[in-house]
């Protein structure tokens, strides 16, 4: 029997509203049993980049993360989030460590293969620590990760927090029962977006074909259900995405996910 | 016999000069043993404040840290000095971690008391948590402070780095051997001003009262004098001022401090 371990993603809609990540930190802080909490940007660094009268440089749609915006990141993510988030947690006596990938070398990527754009100083996750995570848990610390890894020559890149989750989950699989949550602003997948409670509470991978045909799942959710799938597929126990209030079982409705 | 633990402060000089910050680092990473590294600020934040708009208030020639410069201390200090260092010691095979005081819980503040002056959100330091600090070491990651503390209600504090190494090394005596480095842009001590080669090479508490009065230390050294002195008292073994090239002994002349 494996020791059970809750990660737990919270993005930039919660990251953005002072009262809504409070609660949440209080929730998170309240969750029995080792936890990991990976949090994304939110629109503080979009605002510090224009404030600095930076560019956001968009190829196709897709921002691009040159140097300039690496340091908003890095200040922004590893910096004021990061600490900010440390210290409520502390508040609310749960002992918790901002760290990047960089930090202890927990999360190792390489800077995305240029194809047809240039994405500049994005990270593809190639390895998770495992052994400097598992001293932070069996030491009774929670690890707070933020959108930031190295590729171990010195380089910071920006990583997307979801993918972030879904590799420390898959990474710790092997010695933990590894539940991953993504929350969201949602109350989970729902099946008509006009309608709030159209919660689909439980997906495997073969109605899942079914809602991409349906273009019930499409464009944002799809990466994020393929991660989730990925995960399940290399050994993570459970999959949830659903709002905040999921974590301590205050909101009924959520997406379970299952193979 | 204790265990021998090697504790540096580097300052704002070399923090701010790409190359001798990469010359350092590679030596820090050579140094053998148990290690811990502090780092000062440096002018970046300064720099950023000005490009955000934010006036530095001043009362009485001291700066005072508002709402929006500690959010600025958090970004460049926390953030982009941490992570970069940490990336680049990463890079040199050592072990790094960037955290706060408010990372693990590791040292715990309380807000500058207003007498004449209000200093808004400095820390003064109440105690560091040695079993934290002892996790990191003990499991070979090499703590990298940043000079930030909290005051485990939620509030995060800019914090001397000299008062965070000296600290740390306080806390840690009872534990260790400490050695505390504090590098600097001069060889050490100097006798004269002038004269970069003056280096006074030994000052005991005796000595230090002859030269203070005697005006050969002055101003900015006497809070650093102030505190090598507290640490040696309370139980550090050795305290040293020199520049970055003494850590591994490539710099034969610095300052040794005895009580």
């Amino acid at each position: 029997m494996k020791t059970p371990l809750t990660i737990v993603k919270v993005g930039g809609n919660v990251i953005d509203d002072p009262v809504a990540l409070d609660a949440f930190l209080q929730d998170f802080a309240t969750l029995q049993g080792f936890k990991i909490l990976v949090h994304g940007g939110g629109k503080r660094a979009t605002k510090l980049a224009a404030d600095l009268g930076f560019e956001s440089k968009m190829i196709q749609g897709r921002r691009v993360t040159d140097g300039a915006i690496l340091e908003v990141s890095t200040m922004v993510y590893g910096g004021l989030l990061s600490k900010n988030i440390v210290a409520l947690l502390q508040k609310n006596n749960c002992n918790a460590i901002g760290i990047s990938g960089a930090d202890a070398n927990c999360i190792v990527a390489h800077k995305r293969i240029v194809k047809d754009i240039d994405y500049g100083f994005v990270g593809d996750i190639d390895a998770v620590n495992t052994k400097s995570i598992k001293v932070f848990l069996s030491n009774g610390m929670v690890p707070v990760f933020c959108a930031l890894t190295h590729d171990e020559k010195g380089q910071l890149l920006n990583t997307n927090a979801d993918s972030i989750a879904s590799n420390l989950a898959i990474g710790l699989a092997s010695e933990y029962e590894v539940s991953l949550i993504y929350t969201f602003e949602k109350k989970g997948v729902l099946r008509s977006i006009s309608d709030e409670n159209s919660v689909i509470e439980s997906i495997d991978s073969l109605s899942y074909t079914t809602l991409k045909e349906a273009q019930v799942i499409t464009e944002g959710m799809l990466p994020k259900m393929e991660n989730c799938f990925h995960a399940l597929n290399q050994g993570v126990a459970k999959v949830i995405i659903g709002n905040t209030k999921v974590l301590l079982g205050k909101e009924p409705l959520f997406t379970t996910l299952t193979l």
